[in-house]
C-alpha cells in the first residue's frame, strides 16, 4: 500500500509539474526577469502537499482531472507566493528554500516582491478563466473561499499574528489560532476545492473540512518537531530557525514528546472524520499518514 | 460646468469613502495591527481617479450604483496595494504618500508587505462575493480582466520593466510600453469595469477601451510634468524622485514642453473616442479634462 501510494503521489507530482510549467508565463515572455523568477519560485520544488490533497479529495468526489489541475495550481501558486514573501529580509529573512537559494537571494528583493504579487494575481486569473464548475455562481463561491482562506482573515492574517508573537509567551490556544490561519486555512481550502470540483454533499463537505483542519494543524506540529530535530541539509530549508528567532513552536511550548503525541491525536481525529467515506477516501488517509508519519 | 463636475466628483468621493470604510475589515478585528494598517493605506487619501472613471463609465452605461461601488473598490484596493509595495525600501523607498508617512514608515516593512498582499486578496474576494452582473459567467470574465490588468502582464509587469529601466536610455515606445502596463492597464480596467456593470455593446466597449488607454497614458505624462515642476508639499509625495533615481520619464526624454504637448494630444484623442456617446459621456470628458489639465 505504501509503495502504491508513492506511485500515485509521484504520478500526480510529475503530471502536475507539467501543468504548472504550462500555466506559468513563459520565461521568454517580457518582462523576462519577472517571469523567469516566477517560474524559479514555483517549479521544481516542494512536496506539493496541497495539490495532492486536492487531487485525493477530487478523486473521492469524482472530479474531472482537468478541473482539479487548475484548482490545485491556484492553491499552489498562493502557497508559493506566501513562501517568496515570507522569506524576504523584512519577514523571516531566509536564504534557503526547497534546497535552493530563496527568490530574493537568487534574484533581488524588488523582483521577489513582484514575484509574490504576480503569483497571487495569477492564481485568481486561473480561477476566472478556466471552468471549475458547471455552475458559474458556484465557481464564484469557490473563488471567494480561496480569497478568504488566503487573506487577512486567513493565511496572511496568520502571518501577522506570527509577527506579533515573536518573543511572546503564547498559550497553546493562541499558537493553534495562529497556525489554523497561517497554514491551516489554505490546506483546508485545498481539500474543499478538490471535493467541490466534483460532486459532494454539504454533510460530507463538513467532514472533509474537519479532516483538512486536523491535517493542517498536524502538518504544522510535525514541521515544528522536524525543525527542532533535523539538520538543514535534510530539511531543504534552514533548520531551527523558529526557535532561534524566539518564535513560539509546539516544541518550545510542549516539548518534543508531547508535540509528537499531539500530532498523533490529530492524525487519529483526521482519519476518524473519513470513516463514512469508505474505500474512496484511501488516498486522503494515506496523505494523512504521509503528513504525520514522515521522518518520525 | 466645472463647479458642477467638482460637486459630482466630491459627492462620489465622499460616498465612496464610506463604501471603503465598510468593505475593509474593522480595525478592531484581529489581527488588529494588520487590519489597522490596511485601513491606513486605503482610507482618507488619494483623488480616487480610478473609481471616478468607473462611476462615470457606469453612469454612461446605466449601471447600478451598488455594483459600481464594488467594482470601484476592487480597482482601488489593487491600486492601493501597488502603492504600498512600491513605496517599500526595496522598490522606490519612499517615505511620503498622499501627504502621510508611507505604510512601512508608519508601521513596519513586514506589516506593509502583508498589507499589500491582503489588499490584493480582498479585491478578489469582493469580486467573488458580490454580484456585479446578472450573468455569473460574465462576472468571471470581469474578474479575469482585473487579474490580467494587474498581474505580470499588466501593472506588476510594468513595475518590473520600470525596475529594469533604471539608468537605461529608453526609447519613447519603450517608455510608453512600460506605462501602458504600469498605470495604464488598471485605468483601462476601471473604465471597462464601470461600463460592464451596466449595459454596453462590444463596439462601444472598444471606444471606451481606447479612451481609457489615452487617459491612462496622459495621466502618466502629466504626472511626470508635475513631478518635475512641483514641490513636495504641493504634490503630497516626494517630488523629483524619478529623475533623482535616474529613471526615464517623459520629461527627461522629451523635455517639459514636448511632454505637455503629448498630454494635450492624448487628451484630444481621448475626447475623440467619446464622440458617438453624446451627452451621457459628459463625466468621462470632464474626468479627461481633470486628469490632463490639473495644475497646468
Amino acid at each position: 500500500m505504501q509503495a502504491d501510494f508513492s506511485s500515485w503521489a509521484a504520478a500526480h507530482q510529475s503530471r502536475f509539474e507539467q501543468v504548472l510549467q504550462a500555466l506559468l508565463p513563459p520565461a521568454g515572455l517580457a518582462p523576462q526577469r519577472l517571469h523567469g523568477a516566477m517560474r524559479y519560485a514555483v517549479l521544481d520544488g516542494g512536496k506539493r502537499v496541497r495539490p495532492l490533497l486536492a487531487f485525493a479529495a477530487g478523486e473521492l468526489c469524482g472530479a474531472d482531472i482537468s478541473r482539479l489541475n487548475i484548482a490545485a495550481a491556484a492553491v499552489e501558486l498562493i502557497h508559493a507566493y506566501s513562501l517568496v514573501h515570507d522569506d524576504m529580509p523584512c519577514m523571516d529573512d531566509d536564504v534557503l528554500r526547497r534546497g535552493k537559494p530563496t527568490c530574493h537571494v537568487q534574484y533581488d528583493e524588488a523582483t521577489a516582491l513582484l514575484v509574490g504579487d504576480s503569483l497571487q494575481t495569477l492564481a485568481f486569473q486561473l480561477l476566472a478563466e478556466h471552468r471549475l464548475s458547471d455552475d458559474a455562481a458556484r465557481q464564484l463561491a469557490m473563488v471567494r473561499l480561496l480569497a478568504v482562506a488566503s487573506g487577512s482573515r486567513g493565511m496572511a492574517g496568520g502571518q501577522a499574528i506570527d509577527l506579533d508573537s515573536v518573543g511572546k509567551a503564547l498559550s497553546l490556544p493562541e499558537l493553534e489560532n495562529m497556525h489554523i490561519h497561517k497554514t491551516g486555512a489554505l490546506i483546508r481550502a485545498a481539500v474543499l476545492w478538490g471535493a467541490q470540483c466534483g460532486s459532494v454533499s454539504e454533510v460530507h463537505l463538513d467532514r472533509l473540512d474537519h479532516f483538512g483542519k486536523c491535517v493542517g494543524l498536524a502538518f504544522q506540529v510535525v514541521d515544528d518537531v522536524l525543525d527542532s530535530e533535523a539538520d538543514t541539509a535534510t530539511l531543504g530549508k534552514t533548520a531551527g530557525k523558529d526557535a532561534d528567532h524566539d518564535k513560539p513552536t509546539y516544541v518550545t511550548l510542549l516539548g518534543v514528546q508531547a508535540a509528537r503525541d499531539m500530532a498523533k491525536r490529530l492524525h487519529a481525529d483526521a482519519l476518524d472524520s473519513l470513516q463514512e467515506f469508505g474505500a474512496g477516501a484511501r488516498r486522503l488517509r494515506e496523505l494523512a499518514d504521509f503528513i504525520v508519519l514522515r521522518k518520525f
